[in-house]
């Protein structure tokens, strides 16, 4: 397939940069007229219309239409066997999370489903979310491991992500990450440590000579790792050239965002609970704070403080938190209506959190989220003029193309 | 086309009756497996799977899938010119709405969009929204006029939507409303009462005429029309043999759904600030309170009480208020998710609300909006097996095929 693409016209929007904007930063974008080139999936022109165009290009006429740099959706659990409506119901009407958790559901019924599911039949599931999320301008997804708990399964989960990847045709990237500290699984019930032990001593290594996962990340949170346990894996997942995530702050303030300035974390994320001192310590350190409000949205709990996050000079990206559990999403338009009417965010900041911000919450800050030359050529073209339609078609995709390192992907 | 449709081993779900579902009855549903047999676009047979089948009907095996009725819109502003999305950030931004339309913002500035645009620009821009409303499993939708505010114009929106209905193959049906009184024009600022003399002696007569609405609404609200208006213009509505509803108490408690309670309107819409005596009027006249969790939601309004209305006996809709400025959405996926998960009526109560109910809120609960024998064979058929993946694929859709009158309009 050509992989050489002209748009001309277009009302070229996008943050500027190879690592993550941070506080007022995050409103300033790009935003003139012109033309990008790709040639070989790469980004080689971003100017003014010219008068002659080179040959051997597919040729988008783009007038009257916004680009954006292809959104990235850095934090996901995409790979999963079965799925848990019956146990969202029961949340809704008012169980706890951690009730759920605590009596064998949540995400230990997951665990079961995804240990029992096949390869093929994971790989199928994840494609069927891939091509949904590439409608919506995706082009780079975060997938975690972490509803297998044991060896083959968590081999399993990353081995299906790195099977999408070897498609030379995909309409999206997964960028890989190992949370194999997601929950305790039954086998080492109160021997949270052990398991922890088990994960540095056994799992690591055989990740990392496979190159399974870029990234290790881990559930730091009362009730399933503490910070010292935290600390503890992620500093060894560090120090074998892991990138290293956190979920914290998700469901009580518990230190998590505190942990992620001291180890210089790519990113932590929900933070719907984090300190002063948390947000202070991931703008000090450049931590990205990774905020996924549909999951607040389906708890019906209040949205993390990104307004103020920003304000005190913060990277914040959004993602959305794909998940059988608590939020069975990957509703990019609804993420972005959250940001806007509830968090406070402006539109350029929800932009920059859902593109360049996202590129650095899984270190490819240097190669995709933004609209810059030697990028890759990962798109979309919105179906108006403005990129107010993010939030103003509430809920709806206003996407009317993707393009991924320079080919049509989807096209409404 | 072939409109003779057999659908097999489908678990079927939907409310029965000729008229709206009231308060308890809202939660119980039929819900068994078996066949649906559709013949000449209407429901023949709905039991058991049977030995043998008939021949002359396309089939569909339906095992593992919900089968649900066609989901009915009943309250929409889909004919507009023009779009509105750098006013909706001002208005998140903290402008009222009051304020936007003092200033002649608002609706007025869609009324001067709506009265230069071209019919045949008109009718392309309404199909494309009935495109996107048959993917999410809408089958009829209500379309109001009120972009025009005279009256050429208001013909025009009407005449479009009729035009839409002529098509043999359409997707959806509209059922007709004429909103005439949704704000006075410039024209005739200051004489309201003017206004709505014009429009029961001129316009209804004309309409009444053509046959080009079902139904009249007004916006009954502060600064709007007062309930003495609207109880003029409805009650001439009325006697004319119009259906007549209201766009009441969504801004202010107002005495809306009293008055409609009054004249035994079809609906009383919006709600946001219904009286407890308007709750009770609504029960005690077969008012369908008709609730738009969107418009709430994009206004971060407090949501209608469709729980205590429901306790309280009231027949409850809900419907999505697509419109050009306080929500510019379609969304039955993120409709569901509100209803469910933030207003906490039940899946099944929120299923009657989408079908059978916003069929009674259009005076179409005779034709529409369940799976019975002799009703239009109108269907969704979902993604799943359980309908809990409603509010579950959160704002995400889980339509699988839309079926119109026996024929498949929609597959994914």
């Amino acid at each position: 397939m050509n992989n050489n693409l002209i748009i001309t016209g277009a009302r070229i929007i996008t943050p500027i940069g190879r690592k993550a904007r941070k506080g007022k930063e995050m409103d300033q974008l790009f935003d003139e007229n012109g033309t990008i080139e790709i040639t070989d999936g790469k980004i080689t022109y971003v100017g003014p219309d010219r008068p002659v165009l080179p040959e051997g290009y597919k040729l988008i006429h783009a007038e009257g239409k916004v680009v954006l740099p292809g959104f990235v959706d850095s934090h996901t659990h995409l790979v999963f066997g079965g799925f848990r409506p019956d146990e969202f119901i029961w949340r809704i009407n008012g169980d706890t999370y951690m009730s759920i958790l605590q009596r064998g559901g949540g995400i230990l019924s997951t665990v079961k489903s995804t240990r029992k599911e096949s390869f093929g039949a994971l790989q199928k599931k994840t494609e069927g979310f891939i091509d949904i999320m590439s409608q919506m301008g995706v082009t780079t997804v975060e997938g975690k491991s972490g509803y297998g708990l044991d060896r083959d399964t968590e081999l399993k989960q990353l081995e299906v992500m790195q099977a999408i990847n070897l498609d030379k045709n995909r309409k999206v990237d997964i960028a890989t990450t190992f949370l194999g500290a997601h929950a305790t699984p039954v086998e080492y019930k109160g021997r949270e440590d052990e398991y922890i032990d088990f994960l540095i001593s056994e799992m690591l290594p055989l990740i990392k000579e496979r190159m399974l996962a870029e990234n290790c990340d881990i559930f730091c949170e009362d009730g399933v790792f503490t910070v010292a346990q935290s600390r503890k894996l992620l500093q060894a997942a560090k120090e074998m050239g892991f990138g290293v995530k956190i979920h914290a702050d998700e469901i009580v303030s518990f230190g998590g965002a505190e942990l992620a300035g001291e180890l210089k974390a790519l990113s932590a994320d929900h933070l719907l609970h984090a300190s002063d001192a948390g947000i202070e310590a991931m703008a000090a350190n450049n931590v990205v704070a990774t905020l996924l409000p549909l999951t607040a949205f389906t708890l019906r709990e209040p949205y993390a403080r990104g307004r103020e996050m920003i304000d005190k000079g913060c990277a914040v990206a959004l993602a959305t938190d794909l998940n059988p559990g608590s939020c069975c999403s990957g509703s990019i338009p609804l993420t972005f209506a959250l940001a806007c009417i509830y968090m406070h965010l402006t539109v350029n900041e929800a932009i920059t959190a859902m593109t360049l911000n996202g590129a650095a919450a899984i270190d490819r800050a240097d190669t995709i989220g933004s609209i810059e030359i030697g990028k890759y050529g990962d798109l979309v073209i919105l179906d108006s003029d403005t990129p107010n339609v993010l939030p103003y078609y509430t809920g709806m995709n206003s996407v009317e193309k993707t393009i991924k390192r320079g080919r049509v992907v989807y096209e409404r």
